[in-house]
């Protein structure tokens, strides 16, 4: 089978873990054959080809041309159907070793193997029928989670309760098309829409597609979550803030550079939700063209983020530069920050939230601040159905609009075949959400966005 | 039993991939009751505690709780002494999300798991006699192998290369030293050392220890390679031709930030040899302290680097500070380069190497310099024993001290109880190395040097 360049049952293989040192690294691989050509490769106990499905086997891999070893491993061994894509697959559990790895790969593609394209692992498990669209996305959500809230939704979605809502929508929406169906066959006469046809179900349908279209905005700040930005001059102490945010949570730190300045990005949880943190050049007029440049890239991003902590150097004191740069922001992303407060001199304005970045103090009071403003306390959804992905949120609006359409011909008493274009319409975007109808373009665009190895 | 401050049967846990998000993640668990532990968090066909060695189990971890579900995963297992430790073992192959792996790492905590301190899963093998000490430092070795050369030694130390070499050596130590017993024991008069003693057998012992150690110097290049600096004025054009070499070798980049400015270095192989790659600031007098600072860093790295690839601005040509910059460097280090010869006004100097970063020209024959400035000729050592641990080559080195002042002893006719001494010595010196004498400290230092998970 061809899934647009590419078979979709040749021996594909990829690291499915970070690229980087470590204790282990796993090499996925999957395809017609792959057992047997692992198999010529590996030195072990037993021959691949007779392992039990699900069995776990050391090892040697061999070079096939010289047959020098090139790793010590365990190889996992899944039979089809019953593997993650439907196929034959074989997992290399090597040394998390990058000479290794690169090794490992490259002996691979000597014996046939070609290497995976984003998310081609669950193509295939979609293709082999082992999930829908709604659950293959959930998995790329599962990865992409980086709080326990986000983590909790997308797995109710692995587990099938979007395929399920969706399901559900698109049998109402399937028994009121054949209604019309049965009508337009056999009356006689020109029936009367609004007279013959369930609205009720209709509106239904349409009400149940608008909550689930709500939910995208919630699952995204769950999912991407906030942004937030420290600014404030040089000396204000955002470095010092910043690293306390690191130490507080647990972050992973990246670091970024434009020709000029750089600008460092973490990221972390603020009451559940993921905050990406960015630290910035200081504000302050220069006429040195690079730090002027610094600056520029630095009032950029704060522009772009959802909240602003705006730091003073308690110590120093407010100017008219501070006051004049809060004005330019807007007021409800901003949170004033009166920094150094253990060594300041003056009190801080009602409006400031003492810290010292130093030693902690009013760190919390501040993380508290933030959770306000991201309005943590509406992500109260436990078990509600949340959706993350736009393609999905897109094919739902469609699926409204068509049904609004429809509606509307009912009140205007256009012909009963006008109305079930529009029916038919919506089912097929729901149709299209679970992956029931759907074109090779819209795959390849979806697992794009997939890791390479999943 | 107990390890420093630590049980070396409790049951331990730990990230055995790399944090990032990714396709999987792996957590490694080991210890008495990991199995049982697992299995009561553990939702699938079978009973963990049922199930096979070396198989694999799908299913779903659950919050012990709360019963919420954590992940959908994968569970290896593998039965004591039949593991990597020689205890029971559970390999967790979850999704590589980041919120997961935070939420397993926190149940496992929940229900008596341990984070596991670095390489404390191979102490482990070591103390259960699956693994000497030199094997112990192979694993370490293979996984932080950069380059196909050091990876296959690392593998043959793995196989016990080394160990055999040292057990040799050892047993033939041993053999003088029970002779020297012998006589000690039995010899009525004060024996005659010179006439009496196996001096070959000594002699040998030395020669093959000097040999041994000898490989250190080699593995040590082969295994951390060699650093190679940009240096130059601004506008040289250093950051194309870091560019060229990420783009043309597989490369890891990262990028380090002083309190000013920036070096980046990048990890790439050139003639198989890992290369550590660095980028610095344009060197030139600066009254601006910022740029001064970035500059002094640059210098600091110029000056630690094996080898330095002086750009010139061939478009500009040659002045004065380039030529006093040049002359300050030792010249076995420094290699002349003639950039963006393409457009080159004037023809560059006889010792210069042309090139041009933007078009590649020339990239070759500058790579083919560095090549022999690495001396990567020199390593064909294919079936050689090779040590790459400092801690080998240091207990090498006192066991030839030892040995060496025995053969002085024995010249100057010296008693045979204090030889013996000298020979004793050298003896656990050589026990030292496979592991067959050591103390806790030693251990403890020698695996804070690995990886986490392994």
């Amino acid at each position: 089978m061809k899934y647009y360049e590419y078979d979709t049952d040749d021996m594909i293989a990829a690291l499915a873990t970070p690229w980087g040192e470590s204790a282990i690294a796993v090499i996925r691989t999957t395809g017609q054959g792959c057992i047997e050509a692992l198999s010529a490769v590996f030195n072990g106990k037993k021959n691949l080809g007779k392992a039990r499905p699900y069995s776990m086997n050391y090892g040697t891999l061999k070079d096939p041309g010289t047959g020098k070893k090139i790793d010590e491993v365990i190889i996992g061994i899944y039979k089809k159907p019953h593997s993650y894509t439907g196929q034959d697959m074989v997992e290399i559990f090597s040394h998390g070793s990058m000479a290794g790895i690169t090794e490992i790969l490259k002996m691979l593609h000597s014996v046939g193997f070609r290497d995976a394209k984003p998310g081609e692992f669950t193509l295939r498990a979609f293709l082999n029928g082992k999930m829908d669209l709604t659950r293959a996305e959930a998995v790329n959500e599962i990865i992409k989670s980086k709080s326990t809230k986000a983590m909790d939704l997308a797995l109710q979605r692995l587990s099938g309760t979007v395929f399920n809502r969706i399901n559900h929508i698109k049998n109402l929406v399937a028994e009121i098309l054949s209604e019309i169906e049965i009508q337009l066959d056999y009356a006689e006469d020109e029936a009367d829409p609004e007279a013959s046809l369930d609205k009720e179900k209709i509106e239904k349908a349409i009400a149940l597609l608008k909550e689930l279209s709500f939910t995208y905005r919630v699952g995204k700040i769950i999912q991407d979550g906030v942004s937030v930005v420290l600014a404030g001059k040089t000396n204000a102490g955002k470095s010092s803030l910043f690293n306390l945010f690191n130490k507080t949570e647990r972050s992973i730190v990246s670091e970024y550079h434009g020709t000029t300045r750089d600008y460092i990005e973490s990221f972390l949880l603020i009451g559940g939700i993921p905050v990406k943190l960015y630290d910035t050049a200081g504000l302050r007029n220069s006429d040195n063209p690079v730090e002027a440049l610094g600056i520029k890239k630095s009032i950029e991003i704060i522009e772009k983020s959802d909240i602003i902590l705006y730091l003073i150097d308690g110590s120093v004191g407010l100017d008219n530069d501070d006051i004049s740069l809060m004005n330019s922001f807007d007021s409800k992303k901003l949170i004033k920050i009166w920094n150094k407060a253990d060594i300041a001199l003056e009190k801080s304005p009602d409006d400031f939230i003492d810290i010292s970045a130093l030693t902690g103090e009013g760190f919390e009071e501040l993380e508290t601040e933030i959770e306000k403003r991201i309005g943590t306390d509406k992500f109260e959804i436990s078990d509600s159905v949340v959706i993350d992905s736009e393609r999905q949120k897109n094919l739902i609006d469609e699926a409204l609009m068509a049904l609004s359409n429809s509606i509307v011909s009912i009140k205007e008493n256009m012909p009963l075949d006008l109305i079930a274009v529009d029916i038919k319409e919506a089912l097929d975007n729901l149709g299209e959400i679970t992956g029931e109808v759907t074109s090779s373009d819209i795959l390849e665009l979806m697992f794009s966005n997939f890791c390479v190895g999943k």
